[in-house]
């Protein structure tokens, strides 16, 4: 481990050295840093640069896109969802973004000892539900169990092959200064939603997860044209993909804060809880950057499929001040979006 | 949940039903029974069935064989290997069988806070030593962290595809009685060290566990020629690996007990914990079905190689008693080796 790591890896004084805490875990600043410094380097050469969420590769004399997610959302059931919709919601869309369609999903368990059989089987139905909306084959599986008190539930993690379509391959390298970025809906619902459960906060309107997979809305998007680049703003919320991208591409970004969608129940229990929307995470949303002259194309285009009804433009790509994400407030101001650093909401999913 | 499923999945008279034993989780007929009388239906028709360990799937022009697998195996580290090593291996030797060479892993992390970073470097540098023996490269993962007391230090779950081979695609559907079974080293290695490490047991010749990625030994075994089927016996061992054969080929097979290659080391423990090496894991062996007459043959290659030098011919496919292994036992009887329940060895990969 490079001394130059210590610091982000919070090292202590401790004798026994540095330990993982929950930031690491957080989808900010933090795990992007325990992948590029140390799991990187250890696994050679072979990993997806920059760090998305999936790997293209070569097989045949086609391309496929291969992604693995592991979800351990507490509670394993939420409204608008469960741990079972989360885990092929994520990793369809890991494909989605990269352009692929799903072909075949696996599922691994880690079940803890005592379960229930009853909602192992509520899990497996909604995640055979689920698969069969996009659709996508549930292939290949894998169960271990562990002691009471070893897990907490059940962890599972999916992993997911598609096949990338003509003109896929997106990635932030293919941004240019000038694209429209889109989002496909209302940003924070479902980390409002998971948030609340665990919390038993009552509001008069309560709060939905978003978890949904988004292949057939990316289709649209993709066949609109002028696609290049898309993010599922999963942990970290718009704001960690939005810097990720940024970063990644070598731009900057402005974003309009009033054009955000953000349903009203979920921007009050933001105000409440001393949340950024834009932080939060979501599992049914597309962040999207399009060319400015194919962006009203392809907005239509993703408003026309029932999960991008509240699809907006919320700003652009733009030459200066490159890896900085800036966002115009409500009331005129400016101020820069932060690339969260650690765990905002833990166990989101 | 079909009524006759109750008695297996373990139904109590307890208010909320039915729950997860450890036996769920052990590789035998319990494991066998969750899959496919619960998941299987859940999931839909796209699962691989038989129940073998890893898909094919069509992508493009080519076939592709897809498999995932859980490590939660305690401790992390022990003679032989760590989760990491374990990870890697049981993937590409899942993958192996299959008759595909392995192209791309991906390895997901659920890791309890407070770990500690040079713990999970070790397990980094492990996967990737071991993937680069294959050699296979990590292209994707995710990492997860939960609180103190939520997991048991690291769970990887790691999936991989591979490319099947020309003639490859093999499977129990092509056994026939008059093969030969070979196995490719001693037996019962892995779950003996694990179990020995756990146990705090100290033998002057300790287990040392086998965990090794065999895709170089399998290729020089189809490049021999005559292979049917080929299996892994991990969790169940053997026994849990012939029986499933047995009955998804709709074969007899008859295992001569002298022919077994077993480490003296191996065969002292398992007397004394009684426990018989058919059924203990292994994480560097494969058992091969070969038509007779490639069986020598085949068995030379396999010896050729580093990790087949105590390979043997330990029996043979039969037409008598479809679904049934029998053993010819040391001292001339016969028995039927069951397939094991539930869980002989909890955690042992």
């Amino acid at each position: 481990m490079p001394a130059e790591m210590q610091s982000g890896f919070g090292a202590s004084g401790e004798d026994r050295g540095a330990r993982v805490t929950m930031s690491h875990g957080g989808g900010g600043a933090l795990s992007r840093e325990i992948v590029r410094d140390l799991l990187l380097p250890a696994y050679g050469s072979g990993f997806a640069l920059p760090l998305s969420d999936s790997a293209v590769i070569a097989l045949g004399r086609g391309k496929a896109a291969f992604t693995t997610d592991c979800f351990v959302v507490k509670p394993l059931f939420f409204r608008g969802g469960d741990i079972g919709r989360l885990s092929v919601s994520g990793t369809v869309n890991d494909l989605a973004v990269a352009g692929a369609r799903p072909i075949a999903l696996s599922v691994g368990m880690v079940i803890e000892e005592g379960l229930e059989i009853a909602v192992l089987g509520r899990i497996a139905e909604s995640i055979g539900r689920t698969a069969s909306e996009v659709p996508v084959a549930v292939v290949a599986g894998d169960t271990k169990v562990v002691e009471r008190g070893a897990a907490d539930g059940i962890f599972i993690t999916t992993s997911g092959i598609g096949a990338i379509v003509p003109g896929g391959a997106f990635g932030a390298s293919r941004i240019r200064p000038g694209d429209a970025v889109i989002v496909t809906g209302t940003l924070g619902d479902h980390g409002i939603a998971v948030m609340s459960e665990r919390a038993g906060l009552r509001f008069e309107t309560p709060a939905v997860s978003d978890a949904a997979p988004l292949w057939g809305l990316v289709e649209k998007l993709i066949s609109a044209g002028g696609v290049h680049a898309m993010r599922d703003p999963t942990r970290g919320g718009a704001a960690a993909a939005l810097n990720e991208l940024a970063q990644d591409a070598g731009v900057g970004i402005e974003i309009d804060e009033e054009s955000v969608p953000i349903r009203p129940e979920v921007g009050a229990a933001c105000d409440m809880l001393g949340l950024d929307p834009l932080s939060v995470a979501n599992e049914g949303k597309v962040l999207a950057f399009v060319s400015g002259r194919s962006a009203h194309r392809a907005l239509e285009a993703a408003k026309e499929h029932a999960l991008g009804r509240n699809a907006a433009i919320i700003g652009s790509a733009v030459s200066g001040h490159p890896g900085v994400v800036a966002v115009r407030t409500r009331v005129g101001g400016r101020k820069v979006l932060e690339m969260p650093y650690g765990e905002g909401l833990p166990r989101i999913c």
